[in-house]
């Protein structure tokens, strides 16, 4: 897998693989590694297309398992087919953030990644940069399921997030009077 | 390729590859193949789904060049990704036909298979019935291109329909005087 | 929590918990417990709204990681608030399912579901039958991380289906011919 | 509630909660303060987000109709449930403006906050800005039902807007000539 | 105004006044008399179209005031234009009920009613009998400001929803078990 | 002329000319030739298709003006080009009407007919049934601008409309009493 | 009627009124006006709101047939009553035009111009600019039944418009040489 | 057909004819002419609009196929008619790319091209410019199946493509270590 980025050389093998179907995407899928970067979380992170590189694309997501990936997400724009192709080729849990690429503004990006047929799930996140961080947390949810560290650190991040908008509530407030 | 369906035995090898997501879909499909039983064109008929048999998929729509076949058409519902996975995996042409299979009416399997990214075409027909009659002739559209009896049966084909629109017209009159 | 339904009496503790927004919802539900019964997960389901029993919701939710409960499932119709509600009270993974309840047809429980901000992610499914199924299977693929005997289950299960697609396909063929 | 904003100093005690999910919200939300300062009322307007503060969002509107507060307004974007969940908490009458602020340019808002289920009520005004500036008039004149001073200062706003499209009426008329 | 129905004869002056476009939306409005008949709310109810009766529309709304209405209710389906037209001639609360009447599912109706040009302010309820119910119940909570015994109701009924709710996970669970 | 419909032998030539672009249109456009019937307007209706009978639809339509037709009406589903094809083949006032055949519930027939580009007009109206009976009347409000006695029926129409709601009002006020 | 705007003083009587909600519409009714003032057609143009000043709308509308005015055009965003609530107060012909004024990009203006009731008919025009001109077009082909000078003006508009599409055509040919 | 653009002069005769229905809608359609550029394939291509200029567009389209065209590709906005209005003239193969010209965003030229009625086949592509690129392609898969050459540049273009990719992969891979 030397085409795959890993996210810092010599550290413990990555648990999560991100999978972008264009490196237009980028800027959003970007939020995905911000998040594990902050939980110091190892993952991949690369370019793979269902419909250019579908031989690629199934070599990476189907021997994901036993590279001991844990969870893969993928993002794509307009017909988003990656994340149900990826889907249909392993157990582990595929996540799909739907991106806006074309006139549609990302509905027909959403409605390709969420309305998978029974017996095929993709976990679907809201359209753009706030799906993308979600399919990060989203993620990081289901690690903490066996890692309390990493539990302890999703509940400080909800505090820290509730304090942000307090912070910015008291900031209203003072301008304001 | 035994599973297939062979549109006649012992006859003509055939020539389009008709492929349903599902068998709940083969009301809609037989529009197709009714179109192809017309003009005397020889097909397979299937069913294979691109995420609950992406491998038998791959086989069926990967070696369909190699077996003679000129047209792929799959019809799908849902996140209708079956049309372009195929095209995905060949440079035959794919015709692709949206099925209304769930709540959204057939829009998600229609943005799903027409909104294609660059690089890898699916031809879209309508939703439903309409859809798949068309594209039965639109492959012979295709295929009279090398075949002038094909072609002079699709100008008779017009001519029958606009017969037929005629005499509804007169029926409409008759039946108003 | 004596309101809500244990999967088996003195089964081991519930793993799931599967809240829908309406008693109507039930026939919809049933296909994500149907997925669990299938697989032997236990579960608990239960009826509580965002809107109409924003407490007991609170309660059943918020206490949902120290009774042992690692995912919870939530359906709802309309301005679908149930899974964003409890996916603001926990950091264990919330898958959410879209019904279909209005004239909308799912796009006002799908949207509500999905396009959580970024933040507080929900994992969400298609709308109706095919999501709550999905729902299900998703769940048990988290489950299976830590579950090698599930993790197979998953696989076999996988490959039932496509033995069932394939032996549609053979009695069309059949049919056919 | 020493977070949230008084509209002045030592002023008679608010009426109205403004209730926004983000800061980047304020430029809409002003719309409806820019009413009540118009008219007078006094209000309190702070930041609370349903999904990531949704305890200091119980706490503020759960207490409200205590502090005097009559009426709540909230405006969210995405998937808005913020009008839904403090209609939940309350008998107080709710208006909910939606906020375009994701690609689906305000939909997404709009029906998860109209599309209340039957037995909690929230008074949705249009996207975005006009229905701000509406839900603050909404306001007054369920205030008016009480108090005829305002009464009267809506008549007369009603008369300054329609003064104002016949100026612009002869404006255009003169340009004209 | 010898041609609106009167809650009851003899009863306190009414305080709302129903109006419904057509008389097809009669099984959508009797959600809203079911409200008030339930809390003893004196109301008018009648039928009155934006466009088909326009004058007769702008005598009942525009006069309603001075009878002692306090809110003003509206159905209608189509280009539904009833509570922006109310909305324009009295300072009164107007809400506003988007119905599915036309292929375009409610969409139009919602639209149509919720996306008023500031100024003019129309409180839109969820399409159909959910919205309709709402409506009824929003309109109490108005009148609830200035009625503590309604205020209680509001509550009480609030809490019958919830055992409501209650009551069917028991039944659930019953059934499972 | 012979297979267009005469809406009655020897009587005053064709003022209009209803065009519909299948024979299963007929139960929506005959809401037009009922108008005509009732305001003793002479008509020809016919079934052509701007796809199947180009040709019989430029020949009916082109030489519409010359026979002394004064306006065109043209009702159809889906991919409507009906209106719009006419349109482009006269100036005449064309008139279209938007039909519910697919799954799309009219919306494509709508975008198809009313998003005519500058320079080609066609005169939109609702989908489906009642928008044929409004392209009758507004026909009629075409032909009444040369005609005050059927001016005068028009108005007479509106009275029996404004007569029609008041009675409905009256019975669900007698019903109610 | 001091307040509309005359097209040239002294000139023939007007025979069509200009309507927009707003001033901000002025960009895009222009193109009306433009059309008339390309044709010689005397018209008047002015703002009035259905919602901000129903009455002055009342008194233009109302008043238009005793005028001379034969046909009226009224462009409006948002919930677009403009157009409907004209047509309820005349059985001259009315036109209309939705304008893009919202995040819904103008599909709130379309459906509450054409999804109009049967009974009270609207001549709905495209969004925005090209309805615009249509709608300027549409008024043309009706007053030109009874103007053959006006009538062959608008032949010759067509055949102008012909040589533009040729002539950009040839423009093309030779940049490609 | 002095007005149609010719790829090369005395170059072997054009095999596709591309029309747009307005020139500007060239930016678009020169994805297609680049597709045919870079793989040697002769083609005219030239701007004839359904609505403005239809005898023309007859004309070209119609006497297509004699001048040895064996496919025609059209790209038109907002009521897109234009690969409709030809497929009904022609039974050579019509490819469809929907072009976003108005608010509508693509969504009315999309369902306009693709929802064809049963008997006239408009193999309709993306919206903009990833259809552009993919009608080129579609047209040269066809030419393909007789043309072994064109079959084998073609499967060197999905390699190029998928190079593409793994390039861009590399790159993300380099950038991130």
């Amino acid at each position: 897998m030397a085409k795959t980025t890993k996210a810092k050389k010599a550290s413990p093998s990555p648990k999560v693989l991100i999978l972008m179907g264009s490196d237009s995407d980028l800027p959003i899928m970007e939020e995905v590694s911000k998040v594990f970067d902050g939980f110091g979380i190892p993952y991949e992170m690369t370019v793979s297309s269902a419909h250019r590189t579908p031989e690629r694309t199934l070599k990476i997501a189907g021997g994901a398992a036993e590279r001991g990936i844990k969870i893969i997400i993928a993002g794509a724009g307009a017909a988003a087919h990656l994340a149900g192709f990826i889907a249909s080729q392993t157990t582990l849990p595929v996540i799909g953030i739907p991106i806006d690429a074309t006139p549609m503004r990302g509905l027909d990006a959403l409605l390709a990644t969420v309305q998978m047929p029974g017996g095929v799930p993709v976990a679907t996140m809201a359209i753009g940069k706030a799906g993308a961080k979600n399919a990060g947390l989203f993620a990081s949810e289901i690690l903490a399921l066996s890692d309390k560290r990493l539990a302890n650190k999703l509940v400080l991040d909800r505090q820290a997030q509730a304090a942000k908008v307090e912070e910015k509530a008291k900031k209203l407030d003072d301008a304001r009077q």
